[in-house]
């Protein structure tokens, strides 16, 4: 999903695969974001980005962030994204995603052995209209998984 | 997703929620296991843990896995699932489901703080036979998503 994140006013976005919920209080998310990524020393550098989370109709958008690079060039005018103000971070919002989560980086003592950040969302948006959002999920190498129909069964968890 | 492990012979099977990829190589996983489920306990002692994928089928059992504890009970017989052996590890795999991944535990340092496992994957067990499997994916208080199709989109994303 795409990560945006700013850096002295000039906005970048990537495309992120591999992410984990890690707690409920605070919101907390895990993900891998490699050294290889533009992002990963904007984000090391600033302790804030965005998660946008895509459905389908945005699927040549994600393929776009995530086969070119921000440094040299404007990824949201080369993928055709809009960048909106966030309310917590400098990261800018992707206007077109129905969910945006702005973080701040919980815990970094993990990049240097796994790439792996720990986030604390400070601000979700959700466009409450959308139900069942037909996400993307990428199973590798330009496949992606479309979330199908949302079942409800009793259970206790959380 | 159930995790399934086994101390002095006796096996135990939880359900997880929270986890991803972590590396390509070696093929890690990372998954918060919290030290409130009595699987913790044992996956911490024998460092050995099976993933089990499941599908649509077994979201019964998955729920059930996920609303009891093993501490006192076999859960796979109040479950209905069947352990059967792996081939690395002394956890065991669940026979019904489709996919299994046989797992050692790689980092342990990170389970203190946030009840992070980083797992390495030592062999993985998939049915070919089974297409666009329609996996289950927990959206939280027994909502599950269940996997729609998958599309392919040109992209030079590993």
């Amino acid at each position: 999903m795409p990560v945006s994140t700013s850096l002295k006013g000039r906005a970048n976005i990537m495309a992120m695969s591999w992410q984990t919920m890690m707690e409920f209080e605070p919101p907390s998310i895990g993900c891998v974001i490699s050294d290889r990524n533009h992002s990963c020393g904007i984000l090391t550098a600033t302790r804030e980005c965005v998660i946008n989370i895509p459905t389908i109709e945005l699927s040549a958008q994600v393929v776009g962030c995530g086969n070119t690079s921000g440094r040299k060039i404007d990824k949201f005018a080369a993928v055709s994204l809009t960048p909106a103000p966030a309310s917590h971070v400098s990261a800018p919002l992707t206007a077109e995603c129905h969910a945006k989560l702005e973080c701040r980086v919980f815990d970094a003592r993990m990049t240097a052995r796994h790439s792996f950040f720990v986030l604390e969302v400070v601000q979700a948006w959700i466009d409450p209209a959308r139900k069942d959002p037909r996400t993307l999920h990428h199973r590798g190498r330009g496949h992606f998984m479309v979330a199908g129909e949302t079942i409800r069964l009793p259970s206790k968890m959380k």
